[in-house]
């Protein structure tokens, strides 16, 4: 349904970009789960890192939780943040409101809401809306984790640079959630960074991969059809801005392989089975089988570049040519990584509740 | 919700593989839509080919429309469609039914189900439940194509074979609907059946990647959170048994490019926005701009091989050694292209029908 | 969603009064469930009274449960029951096709499906539809039951006679149950019965009131707002033919009173809290209180009537006069009991999956 | 869903009496629908009025749409509207928080939320939540009044004091939405007041039948099944706090008459079928015939009393005597008529944009 995500748990989006503020209604949470207002802001400043690869506004997104919450725990009403936009540029947008930047939704906001829409600054489109769905995210992460559910996401590549490939998956997620460039190896991150340099002195973007795993989702969670672990969690992830594919365990990769090198073989180990191996990503038939559950998304380059480019100005009727200026993000995979970790809790937790309730994520 | 898909127009599959029959309930429909019977058991062929590559179950697929069609038109009402299973093994499946075989279904099941399921032949886990599926989404294919909106699939490489990318769709699409083999270079497509051959030979399985274009669907449709075009498609895509991975457009192309070869620039033909390439599949900010929609999925190796594999006994709790014996498919990529031919057919109907309504779909 | 009920446990209903089957489908089962069949056939018998005051089609309803069952119990996959149609008249109503029987659905099922519909007996809007439900309900009260929660209703009112109120209830239902005629007071019974009869041979129709009650629901269930459980019962409950009104506890006596009468006050008794008085039917702010579960619903008089009608030909546009003939209920009442209880259960069933999970109901 | 009511147009909302703020959003908006705040302040001034009868909280209900409104039109992206809480009690709660006041929610939602609900002056299940609805609900009143669908509300009766019946809707139904206390008969508007106060003047309190009608909506709107037009009016008006019991038409009339004398006869007039009376309330078989939709609401008497009333501690679990200080209103029927109105709105908009699509609300 439109801007809501989820059946027991669900997750509503609002607001624009240069309106008085974003926010986020998070309903069917369990009552008596601790809020830790430090670690919503420490997720939302991951989001929001500084630096010269990024150059994002400069506001504080402070949040304010006005319902939901009393005495510093959940009630099980639904719960409501808000982040006021505080630093919109006052700039006039309507000169260039019809010119439809490339890669960007101009001109399919206009095609949908028929010139109706908010267009300063990507209006309901834009990458801001995601803060609320971190902060959001963050209270849901929390609680997984009080369940010993632990999710993480490290950038597997960018701008042509490989991380190290997941090993200890345990450490590895407890580290990286430290981290504001997730990297395993972090003389790899230096060399993603600098090659992100490299692009935006061109006035260019780049991308990347993001590779997440969720440890500790037991056997049995998912539906056969439709409501698939894989079902579920893309249907979220392709609303991470810049998302434009997402593979399960080692998808693109078992296409070009035999069934005798990709099934992944059980075993028991203290009388837990497991799979030798994980190319499925801890999902058979759509349902998890108690390993990790693992999948990586194609996050596109950045679409804002400062390179002349030709375009429509559909209002018009005509082509045009864009250049932009102003700051533009040369990349935001580091960055789109909370905004996963975030979708990913809201979609687990949701498969959860169906099947164990809503009350199963209470303390 | 479990086995229903979509909102406006949903669809319900229900049945195992060896009860008396499975189906499919689809509701929202528009009245006054054709129902071809023909055309759905043309569909339901290009399910169950013939030849030495294929082995699946020797029967007819033959269905029954038992409800919402009145006089060779839908009525409105839910359309209920009814496939008798006539062929199941009368094999006595209860001596192996709990020896999980690597990469299916087995195992999760009976973790989901508490040991309750029907286990017999993969049971609601079969993929004979997608010729429910395939018929179903014939009659919504039939609709779209009244509507100008033509979806098709070929086989983009299987086994290390590639087929000639994409060029002029419409005509493409058109040829790809005849056939049941679907490439669009047959050489290639008979150097892919050798090599599922030498792999069958072998006693082992061979995956692929399938690439979809849905053409004539107008800007605007889709939501910019959560029921993104891509967010819903790939929800219903993930149900086709063995897809693990989705990318739209270029996706996992695009992530080692810059903006500026990705961004897809703007143009104006006859009066109609297009853009010069199609990096993005037809979409931008989750909300088609008009161009085709194109996406891949990874189509894994087909899990039942010959080869002796570990495996454990997850009633016992003891491991064990696997020797599938009987009939399996060597691949079954190209048996699924109709089965993804159908659930985007019911993607994209239900996200159309949302915007204008079910009874648009009508005539 | 249309013709389905039910977020974590859902019903849908299809099939038209003469087209080959109707049938039903209930997702989101526990596995584990025993299926009762008898049960089953005994509520179906309950439906399809003999006597004088009932004129069903004399068929069998004959069921088959074609999915979700395996040895006996439910899977936890979807459970589809069909039931044939076998004894439709092979009359011809195309010549009366067009005018509007009042207070049936004839004319409004023409606005809506553009008169593609299935006209034939009633077509999808025919009471014979609610077989399929009274299957599916069986089940979910017998799973219910195990729980500890029962369902009873008796005719409260009927052409104007009285039943007994409500008293003791857990024996009350317990008798109701076994009844195909449900009233506590046996005499009143044969009055309504006579009552009924009189207003038969003028050719005129009756209606009434039945009451029902829901024991052993815990406090806690429902939700502040929408999902209250008087919302989530009544949205199921107006599905049964000719109900058009619902009201919990006293809801039109209370209108009259005061606060100081209808408050109802609590007390302690065996270390439960419960109500002295049950004027809100165990709901309070949409959430039960533990007490029982109590509501009504206006049943209308049967619209088919053998007195001549003033109506209009809605295919012509003129006005026209008509006479039914053939067999009709005088009253429904007796046999909309048994839908009630389904649907109450139903929606019971899934308020109660929602907050514990689609596993509880399993055993 | 739990706090979101709607398919196609949803609104959610959230807050707690004395929390920050109480709130909704509002999405499936079609764009383009002027939002006239002056419209959204008069409605929440007939929620909130003045005089002797109520003791509402003297706040302004200062709103704030902070989302899904441009330049005084909407974006067709969630709509949000804010409404500070500035008025609450600083009182300490505590002491009396686990008094169960009789006929409120304390109780359940302790039940639900295992004690970790926000109990101060009612939570989330306040009055003062409607708040938010009837803002929301002025902004789909509007649209729909462009589209000639009118809806308004009168007191049928109160206190035992009837009004007069409905006779000529159009002009009524515009009368009435000027006025605060909705009465057609003004002296018998007075005679209610002088029984309120009556009733006030012994601590008491008193209840009453809402009548409502909604006109213009076209004949062929709603479900057979489940999302009759009963059936998701039901479910949303059950939300409104004091509502128990739901009529259309003359359901609890009819239940003592015969079909001859209630079946809704038919001709036409002018072209249009339409029926001589409209004892079912507009709908025939769960689907607009046309005619105004009619429905009547029970009202019980207000909970809060200032008599001496039995209880219990829920937390100590044991018995207590609660006697009631402060300000409560003897009657809220009058203030409850705009909240009716509002989710009348909610679920008309929705049934007419599930089959004419989320553009067709817009201009």
């Amino acid at each position: 349904m439109k801007n809501t995500f989820g059946n027991s748990i669900a997750l509503t989006l609002f607001g624009e970009s240069h309106g008085a503020m974003i926010g986020a209604v998070l309903d069917g949470l369990a009552p008596s789960i601790a809020v830790d207002e430090d670690f919503i802001r420490s997720q939302l400043s991951k989001r929001r890192p500084a630096g010269k690869i990024s150059t994002a506004r400069r506001e504080a997104d402070e949040f304010q939780i006005v319902s939901g919450v009393f005495e510093g725990r959940t009630t099980g009403t639904p719960l409501t943040i808000l982040i006021p936009n505080t630093a919109q540029h006052s700039k006039d947008y309507s000169a260039t409101r019809s010119l439809a930047r490339p890669g960007h939704a101009d001109y399919t906001a206009y095609a949908k809401y028929h010139g109706c829409e908010d267009y300063r600054g990507g209006g309901h489109f834009s990458g801001r809306v995601t803060a609320a769905l971190v902060a959001a995210g963050a209270i849901l992460l929390s609680a997984l984790k009080q369940k010993g559910i632990t999710v993480g996401t490290h950038i597997l590549s960018c701008a042509g640079v490989s991380d190290t490939p997941f090993g200890d998956l345990s450490a590895e997620l407890e580290k990286l959630n430290t981290l504001d460039f997730a990297v395993l190896d972090a003389d790899r991150g230096e060399q993603m960074k600098a090659a992100i340099e490299a692009a935006a002195a061109e006035g260019d973007s780049v991308g990347g991969v993001l590779e997440t795993a969720v440890l500790g989702v037991p056997a049995g969670v998912g539906e056969p059809w439709f409501d698939t672990v894989e079902g579920v969690l893309s249907h979220a992830l392709f609303s991470v801005p810049a998302i434009k594919g997402v593979q399960f365990g080692d998808a693109f990769e078992m296409v070009n392989g035999r069934g005798s090198e990709y099934n992944d073989q059980f075993y028991i180990s203290e009388n837990e089975i497991k799979t030798v191996t994980n190319h499925n990503g801890g999902v058979n038939g759509g349902i998890t089988n108690g390993m990790p559950i693992t999948f990586r998304c194609a996050v596109k380059p950045t679409p804002s570049i400062f390179k002349a480019q030709e375009t429509v100005d559909f209002m018009k009727g005509e082509s045009s040519l864009l250049e932009l200026k102003g700051r533009h993000d040369p990349a935001i995979i580091h960055r789109a990584r909370v905004v996963v970790d975030s979708v990913t809790a809201l979609a687990v937790a949701d498969l959860l509740a169906q099947r164990f309730g809503t009350d199963w994520l209470g303390e």
